[in-house]
């Protein structure tokens, strides 16, 4: 018979799941409600509300898609893109070839703006790819890489597509909640993000908006959208303002009890706090990870707070130290990704995780394991270093 | 400001969520680890070989689809038809529609065998339907429909699929857990569920399995799938049987507790002793209904235990009734769909929400509020017919 299950209590502080706040654990387990209920109904309005605010946005169009963050990217691709479309798709990492993935199976062209792993999208070979295909309809980039922790320049990105009359599409998974991120100022189209991120709620849900333009593009397709569960035309009519909610699928109700609740304590914090604390910590965290001799992998100048990529050190092994810190302190810590695999470690510090307790954790625990595995770093130079950036505050 | 959410005790006697027992709530809210953490990929093969029990198969394609059953639909329909195959569609309520839908969505083209509503698929329609479309090589059904709360003979249409060559695709969302479901012995090749029903689990995942049939019709599509998100290609690769996952998104991990949890009672209390306890809590409540002076809405021999669909006596307000049961008892109970809204209501005893508490409550209230609304029943007749019920059992 297999019996129940028990996790640890993790420390996560790797590319997400992030750390979960007890309150959102709290709101997660209380009981279900129907989906069509009247007080779930006031539910999704609130949550409406609360992602506008959250992705600083006036959209109509703006609700959780009801599965994780690749979905909501697909929900974007399938809704703006029709067959024969060129869509202009920067990669600088992981989630650009998934985003060309996605064109390609909507039966569009993908015309790829390629950068290297680690450094942001380039705004020049963004604009040379317009001028080359002047018949393209859609710019699709990523604001936060979490393969690479990169920051790009969306409301540049946003501006170019604009100038070439072409939609954006944004990935923001990682950078909702933890860096600067202005639908609306910046005239963002279709943007997705994911709960598992800087918003600590559990994974499984991806937050959507789609701006006026879009919601236009939309209603005059003239092909059926190819997904029906992502159909925004049939969702629309489930999470639209009218008071009659027409059935599509069922909500997952709990998990929108606790998206909910880590939107509440957003709107406690406050964004501008929110992306405060996040670069305090992100300061120490380097600081600390300086001291200690390692380096990162990312230049200062576009380096996400939320999510930290260092070089793993010459004749460490990357998948031991990873062991060592999850099964001797509870720690998880990201590998690399696709091209960076072995090369850099990924340490988020994401929404409830991103905390003065878990800066000076993670760097106890690093120096700890680095010392057994034999690696040359100043040992015991890091928590100071850290705790230096807070007290200086 | 807006504050926390602090929903009510339903008791969910609907078509779905149903009633989620603390049990399963206790596990959703565990502390959240690691999509790719190795305690996680343990759970992820517990939860495999658990839902492999439910649906009585040894399919190694067996998993949890990160999204609802309107999902898990999709995933079954993208994965095996590709663009100009001819699908058989049986439609008998509303989800019927919804395959056709599909179907169409992914370029191909539906036969619709039409049955109505309230009556199980006619197998002699759908063998002249194959004996008019020798190209079909696909046959769609619903094995327990929700939207009326009828039966159909999965085990004879699947036989007829196979009789002539076609793969099958089965709705079991309602049937999972709550009456026998054979996939092995009655040859079932893609089948998809939903959590929220007998399961008892929190809506919002997606069980389903496919046959090795299945998995070599997908193996040799010659077009992409396209959808990225729900391709079994891709998805096998992190649910698959290596000891090495890749990543493909990021599992909706809280999510997985529960339904792990929700698994786990049903393995506790065996499958058969759950469809005893479905039946038995099935005939107390029509007992109870038809005392009261109620009628069915479907003939005896197709009813579904966990789904009861009852015609609404003439002059009641359908709204005034489902709204006096849930402000007055927070009792829910479920509208008829489509073509049966404002006829019928649908009153479930699915999983957890199965009890003799449940069948006595549900009368009680059902009497209350028809009495005070002026309908001509007769009162107090329904709780000893169907407490007589149980104590003859």
């Amino acid at each position: 018979m297999t019996t129940s299950f028990f996790p640890p209590q993790r420390t996560l502080m790797g590319p997400g799941p992030s750390d979960v706040s007890p309150r959102v654990l709290g709101a997660l387990s209380r009981p279900t409600i129907g989906h069509l209920d009247p007080l779930f109904v006031q539910l999704m309005d609130e949550i409406k509300g609360l992602l506008q605010y959250a992705f600083q946005t006036n959209n109509e169009l703006t609700l959780p898609i009801s599965a994780p963050g690749s979905a909501g990217m697909e929900a974007c691709f399938v809704n703006l893109v029709s067959p024969g479309d060129t869509v202009i798709v920067c990669q600088n990492g992981v989630f650009g070839g998934r985003m060309k993935e996605n064109v390609e199976r909507c039966g569009a062209r993908a015309v790829m703006v390629e950068d290297a792993w680690g450094e942001p999208v380039s705004l020049d070979k963004v604009a040379a790819a317009f001028a080359d295909h002047p018949e393209a309809n859609t710019l699709a980039f990523v604001h936060a890489e979490t393969s690479t922790g990169v920051r790009s320049d969306a409301e540049a990105l946003c501006a170019l597509a604009r100038d070439n009359n072409a939609l954006s599409i944004v990935d923001t998974v990682t950078s909702l909640a933890g860096i600067e991120l202005k639908v609306d100022d910046w005239g963002a189209d279709a943007v997705y993000s994911g709960t598992q991120k800087c918003l600590s709620c559990i994974p499984g849900i991806s937050p959507v908006t789609f701006s006026q333009r879009a919601v236009e593009r939309i209603q005059s397709r003239e092909q059926k959208v190819q997904s029906w569960f992502l159909d925004m035309q049939l969702v629309m009519g489930y999470w639209g303002g009218s008071a009659k909610r027409a059935y599509h699928h069922t909500a997952p109700v709990n998990d929108l009890y606790a998206l909910h609740e880590s939107l509440v304590m957003l709107q406690e914090e406050g964004l501008e706090n929110a992306f405060v604390r996040h670069q305090r910590n992100h300061h120490a965290l380097v600081a600390g990870l300086e001291a200690m001799g390692l380096s990162m992998a990312v230049a200062a100048e576009h380096r996400l707070p939320q999510l930290n990529a260092v070089n793993i050190p010459d004749g460490v092994d990357d998948a031991n130290v990873r062991s060592a810190l999850l099964n001797d302190f509870n720690l998880e810590i990201g590998a690399g990704l696709g091209g960076l695999a072995g090369k850099t470690w990924r340490i988020g510090l994401m929404g409830f995780a991103s905390s003065e307790h878990n800066v000076l954790g993670c760097l106890t625990a690093l120096e700890a394991v680095l010392t057994r595995e034999g690696a040359s770093i100043n040992a015991s130079a890091a928590l100071p270093a850290a705790q230096a950036h807070f007290s200086g505050q």
